[in-house]
């Protein structure tokens, strides 16, 4: 027994190589990839991916993984977590006919080119087709894990395991009335942000960020930041987990946000359990877990008055001409500015799950036949007034503004939500951990966060389930979005 | 018959996927891979290398490589080429075994670790055992391919197809005896070059660098330029040829030439037919042909009056304060200086193929056991001493200086030789076919270099074998060392 784990060990380790591999692709893709050289690297990815599918698939891992029973392991092993993982993953991927994989593939692949297209020429009718062909290709998908109460659950499994539309309904219901009624609310407060609407230098901008995540504890030793399009973070294994981020110099507070956003995420993974690398349990227990730990740091730190007690007069002696002569909690309050917008990726707090249920809901209408894909930018339009009061300019900054539904990832956007919910609980659950944890953040001691976290959060990687790391953490096993909402209006009244 | 040859292009294709793939990790590794990342990133490399070599020698490659005859198809065409290639190549991988490919892997490994620990220590009795291992596999290795006139014709094999020790030995001997006495004489000139011996801003060296191999022909839109510690060029296919290069304030030309040198071999990579594409043919002739467009442009070029006559009023502007009142005439005898040096790579044009010919002469010892591994750092510096004059301060600046021996590359010294002689032999011909050359350089047109390079050179990629290609260039299908020793006796005598 001790033998075939072993060899089913080394199996998974050759894929983990291998899909560090196709990460590197892939970061090297949006940082620092020649112009010219698209399609020679969009080729590379794609026969690394089939290398990769075809190692995960293969006979030999899979009488391996039939062969080792989970139970033969005690009961809190990293065995036993490690046999269960490869064999639900096995499962689901065995269940799809190569066919349907390489459809999918090249689906996607055009589709995410006719995006890219219409976004330039901001018509949503040169995507629709596109969309409507992935939209089939992804029920097809779904129904090869029929009966399923809804259709839309085994893509949410992909993401979130375990996570069903009925349990979305559930949390989102109360969140969905609460935080329209808020956003409405706070958005008709009067504004003090102009000094705000500045140029700020953007290498300055830059090395700030660098100083801040270097001060919350991003060991720079096992990674890397560099500068990209669309912020990510991406990992080659434990000991290189590199984050990128944008500067945008009449934004000064937006690359500060996506770089300790992107931190969080790779703070994450840093703080994971050395024993789990070059396994599938090196990596967070879930998207929505990895989103709690980048909105965590991102809003409940990095938005708060705490945070830039300690690192606002850094941040104003960096730009004295702009800040001189505003005063920190001026400064806080217009960074913490309510204003429905139409772009997801710069919401505030208060209305960012809006966003989110939105495209959850048009997701389910698409899945369910009830929305034709030709006709989801009035969808779109409709409920961005229903929900924010907002009807966007264009369709490149509306129904075209995100790129998960060119590449065919449905189900992915509902984690985002479930991160802020899940964030919220683990911030409370620190608050009453952690003795004085707010005071120990304004002297700029983030270290006892992160000591929470790692011992907590992190280092468990994604050896639980997602209910059963909740529950090791907060208590509970369910999400919910009251302490979520408490602590949003518990924010805003103060403010 | 033209199923098959689109089966075999398609398992070549993915080959060549991977191998880019794992250039990127070796790329990145030299370039921006974090401290603490070392031990993931070579278990990444061993894995990828892995993968490659089973698919390099499966029998389903092999199948299709014995079913295809290359002798159906035109006589000059490509897939003529490209099967004659993949026979050769397959052949070779397929008579070594398993065993021996992870013995080498292994012990290379240990000794390239020891290298840097005696390099550390200045103690060559540190890496002497481990050399000696090697040695003894690369015997075996070469054993494998008996009967040869030598036992180190099948190294050479590896790196420069159909060479022979015979051969090498013919075009060494008049080169070894003109350089020696060449070396000595121009050694005693008085030297005026303290000029050079101050502080130049290394921002400013790497500006200047770009700019030149930007004027060069160098296709930024398909590749890039990074900073490393040991320069070096790597392609991902023709569409990402990346180049990078070392600053160092106290070396003003070092960083220039250093770019340039590897602008050479990119320029190589980057003119090689589309058509070629992720085949083995999208690649140099030979390791002594990359060498020599890499040295052509580095000294026929670069070390040149013509090249400083434009040039040397940019540089000059960029460091006014150096050389405001160094005229271009002092500045290039300057950078022409004479000065056998105990350092292969910093040595110049008159000196260099001495360091080649010593080390030559210590691979073929060791491999006929004629001298011990635990030896040769004697030998070393005796031969140092006869050829050149000098005695190595220490091991470290001696006979531990290059990295090559500590990865098993025996056979690859010699190319470096080579490629300075095909170098002169094909700028002789650019001489003759494009009328006023140097002229057209001084003026700053080194388009019409390149355009000759790439139409006589570069397109063919490996589609030749190297004397069928240097016949093409230069009506002569062996290489001798007279024409570059003309050129070299020409251009010190005009110094």
């Amino acid at each position: 027994m001790e033998k075939k784990f072993a060899e089913l060990k080394a199996l998974v380790a050759e894929i983990h190589d291998l899909k560090a591999a196709l990460a590197l692709l892939e970061w090297d893709q949006q940082v620092y990839l020649p112009a010219g050289a698209e399609n020679g690297r969009a080729a590379q990815i794609e026969t690394l991916s089939g290398v990769i599918h075809a190692k995960s698939t293969a006979a030999k891992l899979g009488r391996l993984i039939e062969t080792l029973e989970p139970a033969d392991y005690p009961e809190d092993s990293t065995e036993r977590a490690l046999l269960a993982r490869l064999r639900r993953d096995f499962a689901k991927k065995n269940k799809v006919p190569a066919k349907l994989v390489s459809q999918l593939a090249r689906t996607t692949a055009e589709a995410h080119a006719a995006w890219v297209r219409a976004r330039q020429a901001a018509d949503y009718t040169l995507f629709a087709p596109h969309l409507a062909r992935i939209v089939e290709l992804k029920r097809r998908y779904a129904e090869l894990f029929a009966p399923s109460a809804s259709i839309y659950d085994p893509l949410l499994d992909d993401y979130e395991p375990g996570m069903t539309a009925a349990e979305l309904d559930r949390i989102f219901e109360p969140l969905r009335r609460e935080q329209a009624g808020l956003g409405r609310q706070l958005a008709d407060r009067p504004a003090d942000d102009a000094f705000l609407h500045q140029k700020f230098n953007g290498a300055s901008q830059l090395a700030f960020s660098r100083e801040v995540v270097k001060k919350l504890g991003y060991d720079f030793k096992r990674g890397r930041l560099d500068l990209t399009v669309h912020p990510f973070t991406t990992s080659f294994g434990l000991s290189d987990v590199r984050i990128t981020t944008a500067v945008h110099a009449e934004l000064p507070v937006s690359c500060l946000l996506s770089t300790v956003h992107e931190c969080g995420h790779a703070l994450y993974e840093q703080g994971i359990d050395p024993a789990l690398d070059r396994t599938p349990l090196a990596e967070g227990a879930s998207y929505a877990f990895h989103e709690s730990q980048s909105r965590l740091w991102e809003n409940q730190v990095a938005r708060s008055l705490p945070f830039w007690r300690f690192f606002y007069p850094a941040f104003q002696k960096r730009f004295p001409k702009q800040l001189g002569d505003v005063s920190l909690e001026r400064f806080y309050r217009a960074v913490n500015r309510v204003v429905p917008s139409e772009i997801r990726t710069e919401a505030d707090e208060a209305t960012y799950n809006l966003h989110i249920m939105l495209r959850y809901e048009l997701e389910l209408g698409l899945l369910e036949g009830r929305i034709p894909a030709s006709e989801l930018a009035g969808h779109w339009n409709a409920k961005m007034q229903e929900y924010l009061g907002v009807t966007p300019r264009s369709d490149t900054v509306g129904v075209l503004q995100d790129i998960h539904w060119s590449l065919g990832d449905f189900g992915y956007f509902p984690t985002y939500a479930l991160g802020n919910l899940i964030g919220a609980e683990i911030w409370n659950a620190a608050c009453r951990t952690v003795p004085g944890l707010e005071e120990e953040l304004a002297r700029g001691n983030f270290r006892v966060l992160l000591e929470f976290l790692r011992r907590r959060v992190h280092c468990h990687g994604a050896k639980y389930e997602p209910p059963v790391l909740l529950e090791k953490i907060t208590g509970r096993r369910s999400i919910d979005s009251e302490q979520f909402l408490t602590y949003l209006k518990g924010k805003y009244s103060a403010l």
